[in-house]
């Protein structure tokens, strides 16, 4: 069942609430013998920590996680990992403006009608806090790759569109992303975003956005059909991410307007001889085919829709059922996409983790996919 | 685990090859109580079956379903529903100039890199003929929300783009969509269409397509966050049919585009008094926020590739490690998207009654969502 | 949730109804590269199958199994197996004394009261035929651990007590058990039980029994803590058989009465140098200690309560709610204990299946219990 | 997967080793609105505590709670409810006389063959430490049965054997088992205990124990074929508990012995002119048939072997393979049947407040089984 796992043998379980105590997750099925510390965890936590730029909540939080279990002198044990991250920031702001109005766009309306209870503390579990412990656990399934693989396994994110504002593929440089505020490939557009995020920012509105994970070094053969397929895990993967309105696998949606024969991924003889990797001339399929992976990179592309929560007077009703207007003050990101790049590359690391596990159940051997 | 098992409480097994003895699937979950029988079922696996027009793959399969448990005196009683087709059209055709070579854009390689075993008949369990038990499936779910729900809940799909050819909005009628081999709703673009897949299917090429499934009467509350979400569900279901290379909800992809004042779905009060539903002035969402119902239509939209097995001589492998070229002669549709159309219904059915289930465990109550 | 599934990732599904058109199973997870056939599963379901002695029920089933799906060229591809009993003897039975009485004992009331719904042809779901099931299955799962471990892992059954008439362990000998109609393994006791049971039978009456599993070759380390215990998968699996009312390992409930120094299984270096495996002195454990196993034979044991179909008039109440009386003529099992040794057999090979491959992912390895 | 959940929609995963930082469990599944805190939680808590006579562990631990999450303003909202527990006795004990050597009847040894990592710090996770955390749950469980169901579900666990020394039936009294420190019915029995425990203590040695576990007030109707079962659950779910090595249900193990016409329990009218709930003349079933609920009381009994850390020199052998003996010093249970008590309640009430929301699943209603 699992309203709030993720991952059948690489499993999490996330709990908390964005005002409440801490955040934490539970990670069962971790193989043992994975040396692991908070060290290989923070790194990645502070790549989606807010209050990093201006172009982020200014909400002040260190995001320090601490291990309580599953880990013995340094290495995992096979035992359940609990990490878990204080909530440092719990002001006790005054909800009262908003809390008896559901916010457009966002989830007020549908958890009151739903549970019949509500959380109006910073919006509760539909808070996009709750992927600090994706990215936390991502960082734990990036271990496990590493642990298991002989040959490294990288998953890189970058966002490629803000508003109608792409990137220039020309000018793609993977380094630039660590450069800029916005995880941004290419230094010129990024220069861009800088000036309207800036805009939309003081304006107090927000703007969607496209964010593309890449993940390299994956083997051939990873996944399974027909209900587990590797694509639509990650389909369902990106759609869990808040603010989510859309996930494509390599070519995506311009796959409809391509004819066969240009669309194909020929392919042709590998380089290694006895390898089982061939060379494919294109990547179309981004990487996966049948639901399997191919040895391509494996490309996703999810878009984001516009923070909800803007300083524009919009209709609503209240939980009355009457009819009024709200307009949601305070700290908030201009573009929640920004801090979906980390949350993006999380879930492709727990989704392949999980898979290579899932491969190993069926097929045997320690690294099944190098054979 | 559950490779080939779909939905939690709503549980579809399916098994069966493209040219094996039969197909067939298992229903666990489906409450008691519901009078069904074949002819239920049957006319959704008719609007999908092969051989309808030219447009699609002319293999001979009447797809007749035969139900072989969990029926008593017409009544569903609680236990499992077997069903099975029968396939008819197992001719042994001659698959010696294709069965060692791989072709590019399908499972081929990628089921014989996973498994170092490979079914070369149709493709076995690859094959889109899966699909029609998913079909069959989906028609027991749409009886067991009917059943469940006290006003109508109607899943509907269209066929609005093929190529770069796409519908008119405008001239959008639902009615339309049954008096065209392509589901089109689009009177005057399905003329267009007739015109330009001849043209395909002559030249033994063949396009992509978008799809779009809108599910009307889904009262709100129905999903569940985190990692149970309406739309995370919805865009694995999409994505495990074969050739989905993408899955937008509501505006999806557009919604990058988009500040949040204009994006924002307004709310009025609802005109039934005591009514939980509002109006909402637009659907930007889609029907669905974080993760739950909105109470508006859930409208979901995925692309297809184009069919990967066309006349064009393509570069590959064979089985051997060796380049080659490969064409695919006989029968194929080329354009898999048509009966994408009511597989993505199917798959809207079974996410839905799912969820009903899911909802009635935590929430109580016999309609848990008209309270 | 899988009200019909069993085993997490070797998963069977069964179906199917006493007195319906035929039972079946799908069969999710099996490993590819298989050799299997229907000649792998048939002498598993002769040795269960009906009418096999005066003892058992003399319905008329020749339970021939057929694979309809998951097999080419005789080996298994990875695919879901599908496999059919066609249900020979649905004779129309006259049930008009009995379909609306509860007859005590039986599931006649419960499945009543829960579903609001009764299939009164033979029990319907909750008859022993689904067993024929788990024994097909359990034959593929005996060869699925064949396949991975190197070594012979074999399970065998035996009735060790009909009413109070018990075995003597000294007699024991496990070819006896092929030699009598029981699966006793005292050839002594089995003509004692003989005339017991023809006595029970000419009387209409019915007996309980006790049968012992054992697994012997299964290697150490197979099982999982907290909640995946190899015991207590097995005491989930045995329970789940008809009319078992118990289940113990090892000592079992004796172990209540056994002091800690006499009660723990001594240890002593093995006799291979370089072997995992130590010898144990004794064996009260069963071969699991803390849900994991020791290498020595896991033993179970299950208590059968007497059939409840007998021909004494009892005091019941119908469905009106009214008091009466019943007495249930026709074929029975005077002590279905009997036919209840190859579905424990079973069901062990299942539990054990479904470990290894669990073992498998987590720990990775073809054989991963052979390091 | 879920080596460490427990439960399909009402889902527990547990964390944390014995003498880790501390332990806890993750609730997913709880229904929203019910009155829950700390104080619900720590009553159950204290029956198990270590330390609450001289008959069990001395550890001293205080146990205390913490929720830190799930709930807003005293009420559950339907987010997972993250319970906690600080660890305070970690002394760093001495553990290098046994750290190498592995404790006969011990995880020891098989932790160690499985993970080849083993955490010596007072059994790590396969200590009986982990089940605070199940009595934790157990307490959330019965609080929701208590929202759920109209009219009251009451669980109660009592001793009933340690060694050969059984209690009278014929003395039973429930309010005993609050006034004396076995949780013994019967007040004679109890002071025989105490007399032979101390005797057993003084030894260094251990002795096994028998418990039964009572529910009374679960309405007929719960539990579900096939695999599902109420019996079943049941059985899995105390064999999970520490020690356990023999489950049964109603009669158990005697049912071998008894003929059809004796066991069955004969039914007559109820006394509620409407009700369902016919009187059974007695309880054989121990209130399951065919793995659904009948309306009497649920009785399961379990037995536990003694422990396994005792003063006695026992042979055995090192991590290096090594003949040598081993003797284990320090607190330890002499009878750890005896906090099993409140353990094998909790696992009752996670069982049936699991089959409950699964029955509302599939059944619908607010309190399905009262219709």
């Amino acid at each position: 069942m699992s309203f709030n796992s993720f991952g059948r043998l690489f499993r999490v379980t996330t709990w908390g609430e964005s005002h409440g105590l801490a955040i934490g997750c539970v990670i069962d099925g971790c193989p043992p013998g994975i040396r692991l510390s908070e060290k290989d965890i923070q790194p990645a936590l502070d790549r989606r920590k807010p209050g990093g730029s201006r172009f982020v909540t200014q909400r002040k939080e260190s995001d320090k996680v601490k291990i309580l279990s599953g880990i013995y002198e340094g290495v995992t044990t096979g035992t359940p990992l609990s990490l878990i991250i204080e909530n440092e920031d719990q002001r006790s702001k005054d909800y009262s403006d908003i809390e008896k109005k559901f916010r457009p766009g966002h989830a007020d309306f549908t958890y009151w009608v739903k549970y019949k209870w509500r959380d109006p503390r910073g919006g509760g579990r539909s808070s996009a806090r709750e992927t600090a412990m994706r990215v936390a656990a991502g960082a734990v399934a990036r271990k496990t790759l590493e642990h298991i693989l002989p040959s490294p396994l990288i998953v890189k994110g970058a966002l490629i569109q803000i508003g109608t504002k792409k990137i220039s593929r020309k000018r793609w440089d993977w380094q630039e992303t660590s450069r800029n505020p916005f995880f941004c490939p290419d230094a010129k557009t990024a220069k861009d975003w800088a000036v309207y995020l800036d805009s939309i920012r003081k304006e107090g509105s927000s703007i969607g956005a496209i964010i593309e994970i890449c993940a390299e070094g994956v083997p051939p053969g990873l996944g399974a059909p027909i209900y587990s397929k590797l694509d639509a895990d990650l389909a369902g993967a990106m759609m869990s991410i808040n603010a989510v309105k859309g996930v494509e696998v390599g070519s995506g949606f311009a796959s409809a307007s391509i004819r066969g024969e240009r669309f194909a991924d020929e392919m042709r003889k590998g380089k290694a001889a006895n390898s089982q990797q061939p060379i494919f001339l294109k990547n179309n399929a981004g990487g996966i085919l049948g639901g399997i992976s191919t040895g391509q990179p494996i490309i996703v592309r999810f878009a984001v829709k516009p923070t909800s929560s803007i300083l524009s007077a919009l209709k609503t009703i209240n939980e009355a059922g009457e009819n009024t207007t709200i307009r949601t003050k305070g700290r908030h990101d201009p573009c929640v996409g920004i801090r979906a790049v980390p949350v993006g590359e999380a879930m492709m690391y727990l989704v392949l983790a999980d898979h290579l596990l899932l491969h190993r159940a069926q097929m045997g051997g320690d690294n099944p996919l190098y054979s």
